[in-house]
């Protein structure tokens, strides 16, 4: 399943396999890590950790810190527990988010809230973001601390900001870029920059890793914003207009909304900022963010980004994990083909 | 106001002017970097951090960092950047914990949640406690960040502790101990400890220091306790029997259920255990409390803890720091006489 119409502009199905199968000997460590630093006398915490560590999330953010460890042949754990760190960071976040939204669902299993409330996922979320700087603190690396602190508070930032956006049709593309750029390519961006940190790698290997991370997690995030329109539940294990229904301005919304006559205004207005959604709203929203080619258009945004991602690999040495990095940018943005 | 019959065992009232006065200069500093880094372009942050750091907390822990830097002869502003991320962990973990505990009011006003949302709440905590770490990594000390750290997951792990302790009345004083250890003397312990740490003062020291903020903030805890129970509504900001409407199982409660009658211990569990608490109930609480003498205990227990609190303050030379601390302890106990 897809949106519809762009299939035929994707040239050939991209996989994340490369990506999994040169981390694969790390990425268990790293779930080692992962399996007992979310463990606590405390019951419930263990409990709620592994509902989401085991709920089959790909993973992504930590892949990549791996890979790029990988290709500047770093010889060390740092690695390891700082992916470990970033998919706590990410985790953490999930569970603040699932509340914040009022989620029912989150990768296709009842959200964490829907299952232990709203006050656990609140205290679990910061008892894991606590282990994540306990555990970076271990790799002894100020440097790969400052960029994952920055991350953590430009997250929670642009979380608020979402909060503040969300509900308001006025919202720009450019307000929309910051929210993205805050909630998921920070994080993204902080996961690729830290190991040409602890591989002492200097700065220009550093600002392309970063921006690598950065390009990447627009893309990602644009995929998800159109995937949120475009069927695919299944694989996504998330429900079709959850957006919609939190009152979310993201771009696919945006675009339809500029190119919209003033009775589709008049209806983006009333389902998004009022809240007043009846039945069949939905299958109308998407059908006029198809007329419109507002979801084509986020798709090509997506494309762009990616390819953006691409370009900053270019100064890194060819070899296995380049080209894995490459084909996860593919692998991302075919979720959305 | 206070516990009644406790007066007289008060040596003489005690204040925190000398612990005021003594860091006085460095808190101006501290002010001043608070207000800075809780700023952000996003306008909700520090719309709700400055009502929480505006509304007249005491800011004990910040003091407690700064007092000891004092004492060790500490040069430099390492002090004041620890201190300024202490309290914004504290103050990130207070939103969390008014939105766990549903609470309506904080020090007197209404909680942040009241006025903005939990949601809201939820995200200005992330975001503070990221801009903390933020902070610490800016001291350069490894040592530093790893004792914050390590108090941010306890707390949250204490928190989650308290959630499954809720509404138990077989919780036992050995789990109530784990509990605020967690939830309140594990910050207490930090704020102390970093700075001999900064001040390269060795193990010693730094042991001494923690133990001191353990046991004043098991003293302080304690006292928080009793006065839910107890009366002083104005001075505390907090509305008296909080705890008994949220079905937490402190000391009182404890002492109160050991020492009382079958048709007493049916009583607390029909109120904290099952929530049906009728008019009456509270009065009939604080009777129990006071004339089974839990009160008056767990009062006794507070004084304790701080004497132990002021033991540990042996090892360092005398002078206006040590004198300071040794009456912000009298103060802590002097809340509840």
């Amino acid at each position: 399943m897809g949106v519809v119409g762009l299939q035929s502009q994707t040239a050939k199905p991209a996989g994340i396999q490369g990506l999994v199968e040169l981390v694969s000997g790390d990425m268990e460590k790293v779930n080692e890590l992962i399996l007992s630093k979310a463990g606590s006398n405390v019951e419930l915490i263990p409990e709620i950790a592994r509902h989401l560590i085991d709920s089959g999330g790909k993973r992504l953010r930590p892949m990549l810190t791996l890979a790029f460890a990988q290709m500047f042949g770093y010889e060390g754990e740092g690695h390891v527990i700082l992916a470990a760190s970033v998919e706590f960071m990410h985790t953490a976040t999930l569970l603040h988010d699932d509340v914040v939204d009022e989620s029912d669902m989150r990768r296709g299993k009842l959200a964490a809230r829907k299952l232990w409330g709203n006050q656990a996922s609140v205290l679990v979320g910061d008892y894991l973001l606590g282990q994540a700087f306990k555990m970076m603190v271990d790799v002894r690396s100020l440097e790969a601390l400052r960029i994952l602190s920055e991350a953590s508070a430009i997250i929670a930032e642009g979380e608020v900001l979402q909060l503040g956006a969300a509900q308001d049709t006025t919202t720009t593309y450019d307000m929309y870029l910051r929210v993205i750029e805050a909630k998921t390519a920070a994080l993204f961006a902080a996961a690729c920059e830290v190991s040409p940190e602890i591989a002492d790698k200097g700065d220009e290997m550093r600002a392309a890793a970063r921006k690598f991370g950065l390009e990447l997690g627009y893309a990602f995030q644009l995929v998800d914003d159109a995937l949120d329109y475009g069927g695919a539940t299944v694989d996504l294990g998330k429900d079709v207009g959850d957006d919609f229904h939190e009152g979310k301005i993201t771009l696919p919304v945006i675009y339809a909304m500029e190119r919209g006559s003033d009775e589709d205004k008049a209806f983006w207005k009333r389902c998004l900022e009022d809240g007043d959604i009846k039945d069949g709203d939905l299958d109308h929203a998407i059908k006029l963010l198809k007329d419109t080619g507002a979801l084509a258009d986020t798709v090509q945004r997506a494309r762009d980004y990616g390819a953006s991602a691409i370009d900053a690999l270019s100064v890194f040495p060819d070899g296995p994990a380049k080209q894995a990095l490459k084909e996860a940018v593919d692998f991302c943005i075919a979720r959305v083909s």
